[in-house]
């Protein structure tokens, strides 16, 4: 981030008509999106939101409470239009665009081999960094595919160890004998591949999904471009943490949206050091928790750049 | 609200294309919104802040952390759409007005008789009610008074019991000596006024002031023409509880937008009934924070009236 447009801002804030601090969290918003923009008094245009899509081999032991063939029909609802992140993109005014990852060929089943090969790991990822569009001014990365709590839960205890019960949750709504299940496999996901968790990435390869390369690509490339991003879920937050665990501050320019109902994700973002603006209890994913939060950062830097100061509005300070 | 749009938006909430309950509290706003406009598939069109100021007696005895002119400042600051409510209208596409109400007339310092006539008072609760627009479809009733969360944590010492340390908070910014002083003002008030405390509004007339009672007419009117109101921070909570002390389920159409920084105002939500939205620290008043909630409505909304059916879609249910 730029250190001057950054102290820029504070000097700004200082100076706004409010009782000094009074705006409480969405005052340390404006200045660190101020600090990743290089402008003491930014503004949001183009929020973007891109929704990945992925299939997951390991659907085949009983993870998830919907078949498969939802993940294409979810992508087909998003092209309409009618799935719950085009509604939140339009409420918000952001451009929306979903990508399916080679929904033909799922990822081959963690507990038996990696779930993908390193060129399909490397394809998934360029394809989310090439997603990012260089208009962008904020970014959300959002996903749909069915089983990829498993998966994304398998990746946590890959990234942070700890078993399978620790970090899986109930998804899209399986029942107890079902996490249970959940938890089963993902054990037998660590079990498999214990010898090779080092690195994040291979972690990544190994027990993750195209999706969740392809977030983890679309967040770097964010980093890259100085796009400041909104965190989604728990499936979102574990393809950050590849990025966390491969250099620390990766994710320096990453504000979490929310806080999901995924069992896990609390324990998740602790782990990332991040706080979430919100919980209202979602567990969606798409990136909905992070387009209803980029409400408040459109908020917090609407105030920020648009507030007279005391000395503008001729108001006596305190 | 209607039972009969309530059942609807139940029954096409569950037919929507998300798994059942993955859009957590947002569902249940949705509901209680469809409920109380009278379809099960509403939209939000045209949100109102009505924001009322009004200065009190009771700065005199050094309670505020900023001159008692600051009021009639900030007002002309909400007219040249400086302040940080005027961004926030702008950003959720909010229509906002402002009215002051008899500023160059404090109220009286409640230490040493009724804060307000019965005229001042039911003046000022008409100038509330009318302040509501028959073409809002929700409405947030904010302020501006310097000195008011001495008055609003009088008020609901008087409502609900207790002493004035457990009311008294540290509004824009006092120290420790300020607050303590506000907390025996507050006593003071309340062992004036002891004997007359059993009617909710003579507490609001003895306690509050003009802007408070102005927002308790605004919150009222809403009611009375079935608009959902979103509720702001510790002043505005307090002017709310006038009405719920008068009639039980007086506040069924509000809405918590948020849990302010101000010390008691989870005390006083909690006496409400009142889950809050957010909890980001704010504690600026002016229908800040509720303004914030209102993107959070707003997707609610937009999700449940927006989304296609799971059969529409074409998308296999769980």
């Amino acid at each position: 981030p730029d250190a001057a447009a950054r102290a820029g801002a504070e000097e700004r804030n200082g100076q706004l008509t409010k009782p000094p601090g009074s705006l409480g969290r969405l005052e340390d918003l404006a200045i660190w999106y101020a600090g990743w923009r290089g402008t003491d008094r930014p503004v949001i245009e183009n929020p973007q939101i891109v929704v990945f899509a992925g299939n997951h081999g390991v659907t085949a032991r009983g993870v998830s409470a919907f078949p498969a063939e939802v993940t294409a029909q979810m992508v087909g609802n998003f092209e309409a239009g009618g799935a719950a992140i085009n509604q939140l993109a339009r409420a918000f005014g952001a451009e929306m665009s979903v990508t399916a990852l080679e929904l033909d060929r799922p990822t081959a089943d963690f507990t038996e081999g990696p779930a993908m090969s390193e060129a399909d790991c490397a394809g998934a990822f360029a394809a989310g960094w090439n997603a990012v569009s260089e208009e962008a001014d904020v970014v959300i990365a959002g996903e749909m595919g069915i089983g990829n709590t498993t998966a994304a839960a398998a990746l946590a205890a890959g990234l942070f160890g700890g078993t399978g019960a620790d970090w899986a949750g109930r998804g899209t709504g399986v029942d107890e004998a079902g996490l249970a299940r959940k938890a089963e496999v993902i054990d037998a996901g660590l079990a498999f591949h214990s010898g090779a968790l080092s690195d994040p990435l291979e972690v990544l390869r190994r027990l993750g999904g195209r999706e969740l390369a392809a977030m983890a690509g679309a967040i770097a490339s964010a980093r890259a471009q100085r796009i400041p991003v909104i965190l989604d879920g728990f499936i979102a937050s574990a393809a950050a943490a590849v990025l966390h665990r491969a250099a620390p501050g990766a994710l320096d320019h990453v504000v979490a949206g929310h806080l999901s109902a995924e069992g896990a994700h609390g324990r998740l973002l602790e782990q990332l050091g991040k706080e979430p603006l919100l919980d209202l209890g979602l567990r969606l994913g798409e990136g909905s928790g992070a387009a209803v939060a980029l409400g408040i950062l459109k908020a917090a830097v609407a105030c920020h750049s648009g507030m007279a100061t005391f000395a503008e509005a001729g108001v006596s300070g305190g």
